[in-house]
């Protein structure tokens, strides 16, 4: 079961880096919405409290990595803002 | 515990919804990145088999949804790119 979740874990981790790359090197902000990446972050840090309640090594793995890029990606999306 | 990992489906299965909406209203997928929308949609498909072999109403209500959402992403994504 628990090798479902890992490659699971690592597809939607590793799809992050794509964006969190380009967003970097573009700073084309202008497709990426600010109340997504807020409230992603939140939601990612809950299901990072779910996963070490559920004792799931996948989840946990998964989601420390995952907060990381959507940290950085609103990060960006604030800083690269045009107003 | 159940309810952690429902706040958190409900949090990431909404962040989804402003940038499905602001990417179906503007038409701007320049930001977006083609490897991340694919990548994650095969990878919430991973995540949704591992709740259901988990037996975690949270997963499998949030990556229902969000299995919908990485889907209308990636078509808006293939339909709306510039060439």
């Amino acid at each position: 079961m628990e090798i479902i979740g890992f490659v699971a874990a690592i597809l939607t981790t590793a799809a992050f880096l794509p964006q969190v790359y380009k967003t970097w090197k573009t700073k084309d902000v202008s497709g990426l919405s600010l109340p997504m990446l807020a409230i992603f972050f939140v939601g990612v840090l809950g299901w990072l409290i779910y996963g070490v309640l559920k004792e799931s090594p996948s989840m946990i793995f998964a989601n420390s990595i995952t907060i990381i890029s959507s940290f950085l990606l609103l990060f960006f999306k604030i800083k690269y803002q045009k107003n």
